[in-house]
Parts: C-alpha cells; structure tokens; sequence
C-alpha cells in the first residue's frame, strides 16, 4: 500500500544566488538563529544587520556613485562661480579632465565634496539628491545609477527581514546622500542609514526652523569610523556584516566580537564582463588585507562571477 | 421583527487616560492619519514618533535620576580616589551633601557626570548601568527607577505602534545610560534612542575590538540639539512629538514645520498628591516659555492630575 507523502516546497528566498557553499551557509545561518530550540537562537532585539553600500549594495566603478553627483553639482553651480573657470580642482571638473582632477588627490576630492554638500539647508539637500538619483544615469552602463543594485543583495535583505533581522546600511558615502533613496531602492527607512556626516546647526529664522550643513566633518564612517557608527546609530554589535573593501574590516571584526553567533560576508568583485574585476590594487574598493584576513578566519566570501546568476535587477529573466 | 444588531467593542487602546478632549484628540489624530481615504494620511515610512525621557516617560523628582547613578558611581569609585574626602564636588557626593553639592552649580555636575560617564568602554558602561537600573531604588518612592514610568505613556507607545507609528526617545540624559533598559521597559530599541553623548574611539588591542567613552561631549541633545539629534539619528522630522519643558520647544517647533498633519503633546506636572507639580520656577524640568507658546499654538497640554487615571504601572487595579 503505498504511503501519501505531503511535500511542502518552500519558495527560495535567494533565488538570484547559484546553489553552492555560499548560498547554503547564508540559509544555514539564518534558519540556525531564529530557531527557538537551537543553543545559537538570537532574540529579535539583537538581530541586527549592517551592510556596506558601495560595492556590496551597488557599484562603485569608475568612481563612487557620489563623486557623479558632486561633479554635476560643481557644474549646476559653476554659473555662480566664473572664477572656477581657472581654479583647480573645478577647472578640471568643468573641463571633464577626470587625469587633472586625479592628480589633485585626496585634497581635491575633499573639496569638490565640501563645496558640493555643506552650506544647504538639510531640505534643500534632499531636494538637490532626490531629483539627481530620480534622473542622472551612469556613463558606462548606461542606466540611472539607482537601478545598478545588487538583485542578489536585494534577496538578501529581503531574506533577512522575513527572518525579523533589522536591516542597516553602514557606509563611508554621505548619510544624507543616501537617506534620500534608500528607503525606495533598498526598503531600509532613512533612520536605519549610517554614513558619514557633516557638522549641523539648528535655526529658527521667523518661526521657520532649519537645520544648516557646515562644511566641517563630523563623523568618517569608513574603517575604524565604522564601529564607531554603529556604536553611536544602533547601540549594539551586529550579528551579520557585510562589506567589499578594507573599509569594512574593522566592521566585520566588531561583528567576529558579539557572543551570539555571527555571519560575516565579503563581496568579491569578480566578474569583469557582468560588472567589474578589482581587489588587492584597486584605488576604489581596495580589497586585500581584508581578503587575507577573511580567508584566514574563514568568512564567508561571495564571488560575484561565480554565486550570482544576475547581477542588476533588470537583468532579470 | 426585531433586527440583528452586531456590535463591535473596540477595546479602549488608552485606558489610563480619562474621557476628554486631550484623549479624544489623540484617537482622532491617529485614526485621522492612519486612514488611507484621508487627506492627511501619512505613509508607514513618515510616522515618526518622538518623546522626551525624563518627566516626558518618567519622573524626573527630586533630580534626573540620570544624577542618582553617576552619584552611585562616585561612591563605588571613592574607593580608589581617596583625595575625593577633601575635593568638591566629590566631598559633598560622599557626604550626601546635597545643598554642597547643589552649591557647585552646573560645573560641579558636569564634573561628577563625566567622572562617572567616561574612560570605561562601552561594554563596561552598559554593564554599569544595567546593574545599577535593575537594582537601585527611588529614595521618596521606594520603587525602583525604572518602575517610576508612565502608564498612560506606556500605553501610548503601544497605541502609536500599534498603527506603524516608528516610536522614538528623543532626550537630553545620556544615549548609553539609556540604551541598556529601554527596550525591557518602553519596547524601544536601542537604535531608536537619541540622547547626548560622548565622544569615542576605537581601538583593536590584541585581536579584541573595543569602543572606549572619551570625556568629551559629542551631541547636547538639548533644546537646539533636540533637532540636530532628530536629523542625525532620523533624517525626517516627526509627525508626533512629546515632551514636558522648556527644553523639548525647538523638537516640538520642528514637528510643527513638518508638512504631514501633527500632533505635539506636552504633559504638565500638576498632580502634587500622586507624582510632583511644578512648571514655570522650577529648576528641574522648567515648563514656562514653552507653555506660553504650546497655549498659544493650540498644542495638545497633558494636565497629569485631570487626564491620567493612573500615573505608574504599579499603581494599576
Ligand atoms: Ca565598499
Ligand atoms: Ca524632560
């Protein structure tokens, strides 16, 4: 006689990942914490999750997405400006001589930075990040730089979510670069972004109060920044961490110091024809003292060429 | 033939709150917002709920009890200081010389707080507060601090979540002394605490990360710092916002400028018999200026004594 055999076949949650070592361990993970019975279970108040952005939620090449904005901003704001026309390094950015706006260096950057984000009120910002990121499109790929997320990412918070994970972004790029958008991109509301910040102030002009961006730094939400974000954001160690340069290292190993059992993953950019190669020599997202030390402690890394099977959203079949 | 009549009971969402227009007002607020045919309904993402802390969710008599655990810690520290015998502002702590203490002024206190709130790390603070809080008892109530919480207020936050309101803590007293109870006793997490802080630094000694709390102010989450505390941990401006004094106007001036419909509540110490009564004179939670303008603007003005029922849990039939 044979026996009925009820079969539940669960939908996949990370269906843009390929099967293998990766996507399995991520699955293992999470089914591991949240169940009740298991010694590694994590209560719901410490299910906290920080990612990196650029480079583990989008990419990062050739610049950081937020130099593309800084430099339109230089451009937008150059009609009130006709003495940049001799004056690096808006010469150059005005010229589009990306070698002459290189050779100023860091010190350069920083100034096109401060120049482009400081001396706003914060709604004026918004405004000024909401209708670049609604419209202005990459160079190379050619698609609005919002759309070149991650797709297996997005499963991947996703994924978290459903499992009462809250999901962070910890990043080096401007919090209120990113506020703007992250709650539409990557559904993750503005007041679970860190980044780095600049200094504010409070004003309350004829019954209308603002808040003014200084052109001084306040926090460096990058490398040792990082713990110290989110040690002031969030008030806890993550449990899961994932990130794609050195910049993250100092996150992962606060996350390797909870004492409840912990993911940390890299993202490896691996794939030169979907997206881009780069990692020990990278000036972007320079991947190698990190890379040695996630191999030698074994954490997860994700090969972008060889774990994901789409990479942008609309690639999608 | 007699009709079938099904009724509904809705179960009363605030039920230590009595009957009258400041209940009525908050029902109809929140029905009001949260109604998607509405033309003042608010999207999930925008139902930002900040409430001061101390005499906002708890009292705050005869001094913030933020002050009766760092005097704890200058006891517990004493021990190591012998010099403190003869040194004010420690003498008078040793003493249980309150006038003394008092005589010291605002720098007297700011040396006993940053005595007892830096140069620990931040595992070690927590472990100092949460020991302190699930033990240390009011000396007037003889009840535990933590037990000397609004019960109107409590319900409240349950109420606001209860409709996708995001509930915040928005306060003037340290974010590291508070961050260790709030979620036990007010369902808040600790990523949704904004309060003042130190600055701090990482450090990653032999393989073990640590955060260590510098004895310098970070954020005055105070007044004009309300806001900038808003913008920095938030990134939008509330839909709802409470607090109790003077020191709570500009967050609730920056709820006002929101362009979604508002609510800004203050609760007025009136009750002399069951918490304390004081606004305009008092040196603790001074509710003068603000009070002028919350008439003036129409604000909603918790009068503790005629619209709560009960003050605190325990108290409860
Ligand atoms: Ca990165
Ligand atoms: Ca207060």
């Amino acid at each position: 006689e044979p026996k009925e055999v009820t079969e539940t076949v669960m939908a996949d949650p990370l269906p843009s990942w390929n099967e293998g070592d990766v996507k399995h361990s991520i699955i293992a993970y999470v089914e591991d914490v949240t169940d009740s019975t298991s010694a590694n279970f994590i209560p719901v108040f410490d299910r906290i999750a920080t990612f990196d952005n650029d480079g583990t939620l989008w990419s990062e090449q050739p610049m950081y997405f937020q130099l593309f904005f800084a430099l339109s901003r230089i451009k937008a704001m150059s009609a009130d400006h006709p003495e940049w026309k001799n004056k690096q390094p808006f010469k150059a950015v005005l010229e589009n001589d990306m070698e002459a706006l290189m050779a100023q260096g860091e010190k350069g950057l920083v100034t096109i930075i401060m120049t482009t984000h400081a001396d706003t009120t914060t709604d004026e910002f918004e405004a000024l990040v909401s209708e670049w990121i609604a419209t202005a499109e990459h160079p190379i790929k050619k698609k609005k730089f919002k759309e070149l997320v991650y797709q297996p990412m997005l499963e991947l918070l996703d994924y978290l979510r459903a499992n009462d994970f809250k999901t962070f972004i910890v990043s080096g790029g401007g919090i209120e670069f990113m506020r703007p958008w992250t709650e539409e991109v990557y559904n993750i509301p503005k007041d679970q972004v860190v980044g780095s910040s600049v200094q504010t102030e409070y004003d309350y002009n004829d019954g209308k109060p603002f808040i003014k961006r200084l052109a001084k730094l306040d926090l460096n939400d990058d490398k040792e920044g990082k713990p110290v974000g989110i040690n002031r954001y969030i008030g806890r160690k993550p449990v899961f961490a994932a990130g794609n340069s050195d910049g993250d290292l100092q996150m992962l190993r606060w996350a390797d110091a909870n004492t409840f059992k912990t993911m940390k993953l890299y993202v490896h950019h691996t794939d030169s024809i979907r997206e881009w190669a780069y990692d020990r020599t990278s000036h972007i997202g320079k991947f190698d003292k990190a890379l040695d030390e996630a191999n030698e402690k074994k954490w997860t890394i994700v090969s972008m060429k060889d774990d994901w099977n789409v990479i942008y959203p609309f690639e999608k079949k």
